[in-house]
């Protein structure tokens, strides 16, 4: 296993490449008896596709699904669901200019020293095109967790460069190109971002996602800890460099009476751990907070060297993200989505048989 | 698997409470040939122990190791490494007025509701001193990485609730009882924690971590990534809210043409990623940024609910650190270990035969 | 994951049904470097293929591969291998008839209950068809292991109902419809199947494999022993009810002075092993024996029950191998590689330092 | 991982060599709320010690059992289970004389070759004293199936060299040394061994082990088959050569007329496919049988090689057992409730809401 897969009983494994045929998964561990069509998949593939504004990539791609098995009538067999998406849109051409070089900040120069294969294809493998993937298991195990458990999985961007965005409706997140909850910042940035593209830079993000609905006791102690996969999964989206789960970073400045969540018989008093502790989801909302770095693939020339390891300059013309952070909401909820979804089941069968001895009237309320 | 064990190559598998018999764990797919004995162990677990300081718990443990199996006559044989840690100063009667209560931001509220029992001595499993397993598979993968691939792995102390400390000196790390890098820090540490401990309540941290000399190609892309393994490990440590990797949260302010880390034959001109692009390591010093939330057994009192689900105030009277980032330093650098150890050997499962086209003057170089 | 992987570092997922559009499969952790086609692949699952003989199922399947990732210029990147069988006569309509009830000795009844859904088409998962996948990974992992290593895995069929074959000659197998390596029993055979066909029965077979030149010193002591993972991946082809490793069940009636391969420093005088002592490779030609019960879907009339649950007779009226056992000389070859090429790099993480302190003349010599 | 542990939730992690201090294990995955003490695993352990009879090894071991965590006042919690049993009667002295040569047939000739490290200790870590630490994990196993599932999961030793052995009543297998189902033939197995025993030679086995009371669905199909994970778990016993399921082997000459289980509303009228079809466990009894090579440690002399590889002969004066096969069943019946732990664990967690849609009057009725 070289990484791509993960999961331990909602496994997800993946394949392709940005300028190659096609994308595709295998989804394995599904349960039974799920209403499933393409569409359903579908329709978070589309949040995430290119060329949806301005503000992304221009590539031209319809990432249409196609689900090749583990569906029998519309409904989940239980067995392994195979889905392809085709690439239509390559423009390895695109490529020929920086296929010698590395661009700063990019995978492709530890691909080649790793497997000494160059593919300079639009990153081959380490494109974030491979997202396409993540989002089509997220798709399914969203729609789950939605009808078996009640569980929510939303995000929104919450940052763009300098601009913080004010959280007020997730009714408006789907109704932007930027995932934002608050229609009145979105002028300003469109603003931002046409000045972005036009400087040939790029810039960086934040990504807040949050489950509602998270029965307590799921994720396994010690290593095996909701927190811990949460944190690989969101620190494994490309471009992702920071993760903090409830207060994270802010903690370091909390005392102890101020951090640690009070609770009343009605519920918890706040949510500082955010939604999860000791590893274990506490049945309120797990919130977490990603940074994604500026994208790397900039117009602007910077120093670098070429496959004989020489000094070089490097632009890249091709058609890029100015801020990968952008489509990133659809993915990181994907993410957490295959989380959750992979210790639902963990959970239930190392503790099928037990009732949790409490029940809060509302554990999600906070005061 | 509930979660006891961690590592795809190099797997820890842990067990043990808080205040039961003993902790201990089994270290398999350790290499054969490396000279190993109880001391290599033992001197780390001295760097973890309790009761080293005043600002730490006053449990007194020895935590001495016992190395079981897998090592003869000085030597690892290449079988399973199988260790015991005795505990040697239980109290559970410390426990017996917290017993049927939560402690908020504990994790034995969420153990009670996912198992249905309920271990109110010292946390049980959830107990921290369960880290004692991993500095000491730490400890080993140290040695290994250290001996075959000149890998040092170092961390500190780098804030103390509002104490943010300058690095200035490797070598002061182990001459104080904080782990920070810069003794003239030290006094004003002491008289915060000598305040804090007296007022009962508690405080976070942030714990810094530096791989050196990792090679160019450890890492798997896309799901098994370095950094995503990273960023799990360290989620995975008791009281951990956050994990930065490189720039960090930083990188969402930044621009592409800042961020993207120029390249000279003679080496990288920053280390924004942090050592690591694309889930693969660059040859760079790989830096791991970790926040600690306050711990939350304080004395004072807070709201909360017994086992019964009523209301209730507790307080924690029991021996615990008030800062539990203070002996987080050598429970990181194990986690961190142990990861670039797991990565070393499947790097070289699939690439063995790869010798990395490019060879860089010095690639840690930073201007 | 719900058994639809195996395989630690060389891991193979498979998706697809009998009456589906197509089946698929990724395979991780193919090392970079080898050089790899379309062509390489379709060799093998030509063999494989249904069609071919009139001993065989009519469906007509060209089981045409299509690589879509993982190569790049004819040579492996490294990254995940994706491929794509298109199915081709598809024929759900034979099954209308027996869409209602189950076939004794068929999965059909087992997968009813254990997932609650009814895939009548083929057996849908369960068919043999799935195969196609298992040939696939292991054409890559044969070439790997033959170019890498020089290792020959090889297979033939060494029974036919109460027909045993005498191994004479490897050049034989391929050179008849039943890859038995004995030229002069093919025309018994023929008839002996031709008056199978007639009755509508069918019958069970023997297929030996054995893989040539496997260095010392490959499998996992303990649990993961190559001979175990050797003993899953055979009893997990369909119809397999039996495996043997070297003298298998004949070492039941043998003394140990018997059984126990001598040596000398030429090499072994025996291989009662079958190549394999303590899980872990001998260095011997590993000799592998699997029993195929008869194919469950036969002419003849049976006694079952429908999916009601009530009395009921069957007979199959679809397009069915009176012998799976004839086709399987391919599969367990691959399964015998795939299991092999794991071996191979979970060794070389472990152990790539480890020179075998012994070199004999020549392992493989037997007297 | 380097094959010391097994199982995907019930997993088992094991350390341990026959003349180290110690043999322990962690048992993690164990759901909580089993009652479970050191007696209920000390009962298991004591059918598998050592010295129980003249039959077998005369060392003496107590095999004494301490759980170390996991268990509070005599209930699991649902965290990891350690356990340890100190060996007490290390002779390593036993084993100068072979020190530098290598058994033929047994594992030390390729250990050395592997990690090239000689443990020459009894074997070290290929002793079958490691066994001591699967029946541990299956003494838990076969409870919780027994109380959870109703599971029974029996074994008995089926053939000693020539003698076969017929099964004739459950209640006798406890009341001899040899785990015989049938008191009339133990004088002749007692004249056998004695004899055997006398001439200096061993001889081989077959175990056969079987699961009642298995529901069906438990098992998943194409790779993670229940019978796969059976036939593995069977073969990772030391010495075993040949496994087989239901008719096994004798599945060749049988037709698809008579092999295939016809079914009634009452139940199946006969078991050839021993529980188990496509990977997936039917509701009747699983049969499985096992062949067990003859002890390679025998006091004949024998050619070999000693660790440089020149020519030698080497008797084994040490204290073995004749038979290994003897003191399999216990260790047999623990890895088939492992497996079947495993899957019951596995099933749950992707079909807990399928209730399977039909119940046959009584599975099991075989007419």
């Amino acid at each position: 296993m070289s990484g791509n897969s993960f999961g331990l009983l909602y496994c997800v494994s993946s394949f392709g490449e940005s300028h190659g045929p096609a994308y595709g998964g295998v989804v394995d561990g599904c349960p039974p008896g799920l209403a499933l069509t393409d569409q359903d998949i579908q329709k978070e593939l589309d949040r995430r596709k290119p060329g949806s504004s301005r503000h992304v990539t221009q590539r031209r791609e319809s990432d249409t699904v196609e689900i090749l098995s583990g569906v029998l009538e519309g409904r989940t067999t239980g067995t392994a669901i195979g889905f392809l998406v085709r690439n239509e849109d390559q423009r390895p051409k695109d490529y020929s200019a920086i296929a010698q070089k590395f661009r700063p900040g990019h995978a492709d120069y530890t691909y080649y020293q790793k497997y000494g294969v160059r593919d300079p294809r639009g990153g081959g493998r380490a494109s974030a095109r491979e997202t396409v993937v993540r989002v089509a298991a997220g798709a399914i195990a969203k729609k789950y967790l939605r009808e078996r458990y009640g569980v929510l999985v939303r995000g929104y961007l919450a940052q763009l460069g300098m601009h913080t965005i004010e959280f007020r409706d997730w009714g408006e997140v789907d109704r932007n190109p930027f995932f934002v909850p608050n229609a009145d910042q979105v002028q300003d940035l469109e603003n931002f971002m046409d000045a972005l593209r036009e400087s040939g830079d790029s810039c960086g993000a934040r990504v807040n996602v949050v489950a509602s609905g998270v029965p307590v006791g799921w994720g396994e102690p010690v290593y095996g800890r909701l927190d811990a996969d949460i944190a690989a999964a969101m620190m494994g989206i490309n471009a992702v460099k920071g993760v903090e789960i409830g207060a994270g970073f802010a903690s370091i400045l909390q005392k102890g009476s101020e951090h640690g969540d009070e609770m009343t018989p009605q519920g918890f008093l706040s949510d500082n751990n955010g939604g999860v502790l000791g590893g274990i989801s506490t049945g309120q909302d797990i919130t977490v907070s990603i940074a994604l770095k500026p994208t790397s693939s900039i117009r602007l020339p910077r120093r670098t060297i070429d496959t004989q390891g020489r000094a070089a300059s490097v632009e890249t013309k091709g058609r890029h993200d100015p801020c990968v952070g952008i489509r990133a909401t659809p993915i990181a909820e994907a993410m957490l989505a295959c989380v959750l979804m992979d210790h639902a089941l963990r959970h239930r069968a190392q503790c099928a048989d037990v009732i949790p001895p409490l029940k809060l009237d509302n554990p999600r309320k906070i005061n």
